[in-house]
């Protein structure tokens, strides 16, 4: 027994922080002229002009910038359903990088309702306030009616990043990884182990960037209609994928197959899985914090390129690579909607920032604090945006 | 007709300014430690440790400093119902009060709702995000059912800043001038005028401060018994004043009246009015932008002491100082509520501030930029709260 009882570092340094983001304020408050502009009698001016025209709130206030970080704590991390207030320290961390990776003003909204209606409701009701929603840590499949409901009902984009921010960043990594074996993505043969929210959106994001041999499995195995609820977004799942209708267990569908990609659990990919695929096998073990198959592992088994969503291992699949550049593009375009083919131009451009001579088996990702990626992932976004007319002009 | 447009100079400011806040990070994320410690994985620590405690959230994250700014849009400065996206440059503005004088973070939560209900609940679901809530700019009588109830429900004060700060700030000018005049607080005839957020709030506040003699008056004159109706807030409030049962009018009621108390429209109080009040009269016309009576002409009709709401006349009768205090007093404190005790705390701290030596005709309450003034205001709230056992320490 430890008569001295010894605090995490973690613990040590939220509880040194007292928190990781503030608000700063932006506009002079010295004087009586400063108060007359910025608040009575001067603000019934920016007042007004919205009054009149609700979408002059971007140009008038900070909610071109802000979006709003909003979890009800059912996933958080690899710990689940823990509520709303345990989530707090994540979306304030969400928060903080928000901003220093992305120059994204963020505010955690930690909502305290298991009920999709009722967080979707808090949500619209509060919309005036942002230029984008950010939902985490919501699991599935309420994630899914969470999103898809506020995408349809919001005039700001809305984006689930568990789902698509994981999404962009695997198919930047495969995209790349592709490369290096000379492979392309609509010919090779695609096993996702893991149906949640990250598994079924990087399936969709795959297919919608040209990807053709799909197969799903889950803690049950290979999905297929049969070994499916109907109404359910795995049999949705199961009627676009497994064209080759297997059926059986993870060993089955790996057999022979190109790429690997696991959101799912430890040690749920043996050696001899690897050894069964086809050659230059790709291996994305992105379960944490112990991964399908350790790296080492798996390249002994004849992997020829593995990334999991550690940073203490060679390409790391991590959400940071996409999130900040993706809002700072949809907020810099005026985007109503972050839709998949911003998304796959974000993919493009991280990927793209992994030079011909620098890509190699251990360096398919830039590093996720590579100065430029924000930027080019931005830029991208906010390109295909415009030219789609995915914006608040196009639609005046 | 102008051929050149000219835009108002406060609309120019906010273009330029593109929000009065934002977001700052307050931990260091340079570098993967970084990040494992701010994020994942360390960040699961305190999550782990909010799940097991919900009110070490308070010491793991900002929620401790934290404020939301919440309104509906319905009573925005005089403009009136003007709805949540054109009420947030107020609530932008009111948030950057609070950083700059009480160093308390602040976040506009602008909700899309008329129904006291849905405003309730959404802040409500919203609570663990937050220290404390203000309300503002919400229409009567909702405000104060959205009040009363969130003060039962939630664990964090929550405050009307248009009732209470309002209240706070006439109750130590109040003082002051009565010092100047020789007069109690228990002796003197009251007036107020006006009978929604404000005037409600100031009668009950000066009330439980010792007030006797109140009388109220609306748009139709003396509240009565007669002239109200039951169950109206109106009604309660001409229960326990008018005890020298008047009717009729405003002119009828300032009749030998101590003190004018306006927060009501421009011009309604007239010079013979004051003429007709006793000796050393105190007027305060808080009527935004033209108050009851301009001061000039109640001086000259023999008022003794005039305060009004605008910074350039003597005597700015400002919630800014009285809200950054009462709530910066509040966080430190833990309060789980603001209390009549506290606002009166805050009232004599405000009235203090000015000196013997200082205090006069045209000098009844400090200078809104005067530095001492959210410390002491803080300080003295904090004393009652912590007295008092209204603190989460207490009811642990």
């Amino acid at each position: 027994m430890n008569i001295i009882q010894e605090e995490s570092l973690p613990i040590t340094m939220h509880k040194e922080w007292r928190g990781k983001i503030e608000t700063a304020v932006r506009a002079p408050l010295e004087n009586s002229y400063d108060l007359a502009l910025a608040y009575t009698p001067g603000v019934a001016e920016p007042c007004l002009a919205i009054k009149s025209d609700k979408n002059r709130s971007f140009e008038l206030t900070r909610r071109w910038n802000t979006v709003a970080v909003v979890t009800n704590g059912t996933a958080v991390l690899g710990l689940g359903d823990i509520g709303p207030a345990a989530g707090l320290p994540v979306m304030e961390g969400k928060a903080a990088l928000f901003k220093a990776f992305g120059g994204v003003d963020a505010v955690p909204v930690c909502i305290d309702s298991k009920d999709p209606e009722k967080v979707i409701e808090t949500v619209a009701l509060i919309e005036s306030n942002f230029g984008g929603i950010n939902l985490e840590d919501i699991s599935a499949p309420s994630c899914f009616i969470i999103e898809n409901e506020l995408k349809k009902r919001l005039s700001i984009p809305v984006m689930h990043d568990d789902q698509h921010g994981t999404a962009t960043v695997v198919l930047a990594a495969l995209k790349n990884a592709l490369r290096l074996c000379g492979k392309k993505l609509d010919k090779v043969s695609i096993v996702i182990n893991g149906c949640g929210a990250a598994g079924t959106a990087i399936a969709k994001l795959l297919m919608k960037a040209g990807a053709k041999k799909l197969t799903m499995c889950d803690k049950k195995g290979i999905l297929t209609e049969e070994t499916t609820e109907e109404g359910s977004h795995m049999r949705e799942l199961a009627m676009v994928t497994n064209k080759r209708k297997l059926k059986g267990t993870l060993k089955t569908a790996v057999k022979k197959a190109d790429v690997f990609i696991g959101v799912s659990a430890a040690n749920v990919l043996k050696a001899e899985d690897v050894a069964s695929m086809n050659e230059k096998p790709i291996i994305f073990a992105m379960a944490n914090p112990i991964p399908e198959i350790l790296p080492d592992i798996a390249k002994n088994a004849g992997a020829f390129v593995v990334g999991t969503g550690r940073s203490d291992f060679p390409n790391q699949i991590n959400n940071v690579l996409a999130f900040p550049g993706i809002f700072r593009g949809a907020l810099d375009a005026e985007a109503t909607d972050i839709t998949d083919e911003m998304l796959i131009a974000a993919a493009d451009a991280i990927a793209g920032l992994v030079g011909e001579d620098e890509l190699s088996r251990e360096k398919i990702v830039p590093d996720a604090f590579d100065p430029r990626i924000a930027e080019a992932v931005a830029e991208a976004v906010r390109n295909v945006a415009v030219s789609l007319g995915v914006t608040r002009k196009s639609k005046a």
